[in-house]
């Protein structure tokens, strides 16, 4: 952490920062420029007394230069993570499981019909809401643990792992139980209470960015999990909210190479809700596995028009497969596959 | 809800598009121009099946005009709603009550140090959290339920409503028992569960606004807690997410008038978080108060650099102090009072 | 400037930095951490030398701590600039003029009919422009030099000075002639070569943040119209773009008491082109005067909907009274005048 | 267009509405619900008067429904543009040419390393500043038409096409002279004098988006140089401004289908100075291809240490072999070519 003292600074002010910095333990390290001084304090979570630094008079400002998560860092860790789920799928390594299903789960009867579809494309993880999060109270809510049955009964059936929402510390359990994977839905990527539960069981956890969450951010929620002994986390892009509303979102690739390069823990890309028009789906699907997605998150629904949310962004059966099989081919070329 | 069909579509796809509607029990208008018909759905609730009609292939895009929330609304109920406290305090009437207090409850004895300062100046609403959202997880994190019982003891002992942050269902019961009002902060503007328990308890809540939350979806998160019963709802404008980052957020004063145009519910306005920066936050509270603010909400530390949160933005006393006076004067110039 | 080098970076390392940083005539001051080791380049415009380091293998990031503008800061002038314009009106001092005017200058008999509507309330200069920067090619773009005739002509008979806008370096020496204030629009904040042949002649320049422009790049394009030799340079703020819609932009009032402590030069609000809606105008313009406003524009139209632009945030003659007469009551308990 | 009247209008407000709508020329369609009368105003260029009945105090608001650009409409021609350059290149076919240089011409010399780096590994046309448009006054401004001489003689000797950026209509006749496509700036997307001056000559352009542009806006920039009679117009998406600083811009890639979907024009991406760190360049690049990228432009610097502007972004020659290596093995898997 480095602080930048105001213009001009007297000896005297000088003096009473370089004492608290003494008295919080750290050495300080002095530069004096012609009119600025600043003064360094360097060491391990010197920047957690930020906010001290920057309440003083003295200071002009802080400029970071420690990273303020540590777990989550590659410092910490530098060999990629992998997340081994059942049924030998695992993500983060070469292979690029593709995550599909619909957004909520409606009845037993369709979320089969639907998994079959993804299955048999090549699709190896099913994702399906039985708690969703809806903007508006009058909509749609999704079918609760009943839903959660079904996700279980649909994943043993098709031997596939599953993937399902926890929209709150209640559910956790439920989700635990149910699922092979426990999703933290963007709205809730500072529900700090709902990334501890998630920390304190077993099922590994896909951690979405919220719509404004910086890069920073998106790994201190990660921390929030990691630091209670759950290290299976798999971060999720869903798009940014921005000036644009051509696009429901802006789906951010650019954080892609760069949190690959801040962590270890894998990154799973979801064009479906970042750009949200179902017919650009398929194209933003291939930029995410040039970007370095370790796993693609698609929604599918046979008859959208009938599908209880999030139609619009639905692939169609056809163009899943047809997509599965240009996947293939560019994975290929990445000297990935799928 | 206009539904604007895909440019040049024939009979048939036209008459599709009817049927669904006459089949949801609507009447559809439609007009035909040159290329382009469109097709009127209008009546209660009918924006509940905007992804319906945005998932059919024949439909080109969807123009709502109904509002999803209905309870929020001006339409719903034309007065303002004055939320009633404690000790004759109430938010939403002609008075502006200043609600002002530390960041986090450190102790009992600064609790009272400052719940005097700022009674003694004019504020009548006293704030501090006990459980604090941090995106760090190695900061301090509250004091729990210990800092509210010391908040409800200062409450009592200065004769002053208090206010203090629930971060998720469990801390409701705990909250609605100490304090006066319950706050659900930006993180937790879409914890829909955490909304829904506080809709059924009867305490009023202060709605904070999410740092990339539309006003439409700010409302319908309040929909969400007066639909389970609790009319006694304030919302809290604290800043939204810019690209500008020599303030910490961009506190939206454009969205007061627009949002009490829209709505029967009071207005707060926390330019403390908004602007995050000391000495610019008696500007902004006087900006705030002209710009139609129920209340205004303020963060004051005697000594801002021992805060054990939000230092660089808490007002020193002498600062306080010397605003409330500014803002008597102001209020009585905008026919209001402090 | 302050640069980190890459973690764990070695003596050999350091020294091609230091090396590069002494041949461009600066002194090294070197802080080594246990991981990290930080090396102060400070002194005049190094920060002119951030790509170089930021180049370097060597280097992790820069933070900056000398600022990139000169005159127009603060430092290099402690107190604030007053621009004075004809007819003994000036920006900048204790009191605050009202620039107000229709969006686009329609007819002679139009612009003196607002004109006269401007002065009888208060209102101190007259705004209107000729040449419109219109987003469409295919709408009204306004009626150029003649429009700038009817500008003077007006000015003159009212007694009130005038700006409009040039939007070209071609249109500079028209606008230089007719007018007594050159404004450059929010779309050419950084069209250097506008910037730089308004720093070349003599009439004041108003100079509109654009939507997406830092408040370090707004300054920055200020020092471009200084550095030319013309120091009477107003700043306005006219709406940042965000992800809200409800709004047409999002006024900035915080830039306001952030900005003015940056620089001497004084800082214009621009209500109507912010918010964009006209019933909102009014409040908002309060809002702007609490700020710290050293002047505050409005456009006005007794028949919006025959203007040729921007009618639906223009001011009705009777909305424009009462609001001058409530800005002077709220003035003078700012303890500033209109 | 639809226009929504306000609530419970009565049938005198309706009569105002469509009286004016008659008197425009158009032809009026009516639908009414219980609360809310909706009139569809159909037909060319209805938009244009979207204004004149926003400014009525009858009308709640309005929904465009056509599009208001029209030449560079998918609409108008249904087939790809694709954009003739010397040496036999073109832009918006099946080959995705590659356009690469160093930010700024810097010397004859330095730009014939390039242009040589640049050819031998498969780039097709040779980019370079001679005007360069810098935030700051004090920093190097381009070496001016000393600049464009060097780049027609690298292209001249390298046979390759060459861009460069017009800043002001003044430098126009020189690039349309010196160069073979003339590039227009993202500060310059609304510099509607410089648009027309590009599209009253004959060289192809290159019109990248402004940091704030919305698409739509983007498109209408586009038809300001079409509706001139210059039918040679290539978009270029180089990166949007959000609230993420981990990136120098959020390079959207989401608005490559949606505009192409909208538009007949070529696409162009940007990924050096979208994302803006050199490590990460390449991966981006990938995505852009994948995207539906028409061409890719990249900066290279052998020596970005002592690059005059944008170093730190700028790829070494290494780094630029193997991406294009990589570039050709993906066009491949996605059925173009490089």
């Amino acid at each position: 952490m480095i602080i930048t003292l105001k213009r001009k600074s007297s000896k005297q002010e000088e003096a009473k920062v370089i004492e608290k910095i003494k008295k919080l333990g750290y050495v300080p390290h002095i530069s004096r420029g012609v009119d600025i001084t600043i003064i360094g304090m360097i060491g391990e979570f010197a920047e957690k007394y930020k906010d001290v630094f920057e309440s003083m008079e003295e200071v002009d400002h802080i400029s970071e230069i420690e990273k303020p998560y540590k777990l989550a860092s590659r410092e910490f860790k530098k060999e990629n993570t992998v997340v081994k789920l059942p049924y030998g799928i695992e993500v983060g390594g070469n292979k690029v499981p593709v995550i599909a299903g619909p957004c909520a789960i409606e009845s037993k009867a369709v979320l089969l019909e639907i998994g079959k579809i993804v299955k048999d494309a090549g699709g190896t993880i099913l994702r399906g809401g039985a708690f969703k999060p809806r903007s508006s109270p009058y909509t749609f809510q999704g079918l609760g643990e009943k839903g959660l049955k079904y996700m279980a009964y649909a994943g043993k059936k098709l031997e596939m792992p599953t993937v399902s929402e926890a929209m709150s510390v209640e559910q956790v359990p439920l989700l635990s139980e149910y699922c092979d994977i426990i999703q933290i839905g963007a709205r809730n990527i500072q529900n700090y209470d709902l990334l501890k539960a998630c920390g304190k069981q077993k099922k590994p956890v896909l951690l979405k960015r919220g719509m404004a969450t910086t890069i920073k951010e998106w790994l201190l929620s990660a921390e929030y999990i990691l630091s209670q002994g759950n290290y299976n986390v798999m971060l999720c892009e869903r798009g940014i909210r921005t000036f644009e509303t051509a696009t429901r979102f802006t789906l951010d690739l650019n954080a892609v190479p760069v949190i690959k390069k801040m962590t270890h823990l894998p990154v799973v890309l979801d064009p479906s809700h970042g750009i949200g028009i179902r017919e650009h789906v398929p194209t933003m699907a291939k930029a995410c596995l040039a970007a370095g997605a370790d796993a693609i998150a698609l929604e599918i629904h046979p008859r959208p028009e009938e599908a209880l949310s999030d139609g619009p962004q639905s692939l169609l059966p056809d163009q899943y497969n047809k997509l599965m099989a240009e996947l293939k081919v560019l994975a290929k070329a990445l000297d990935r596959e799928i």
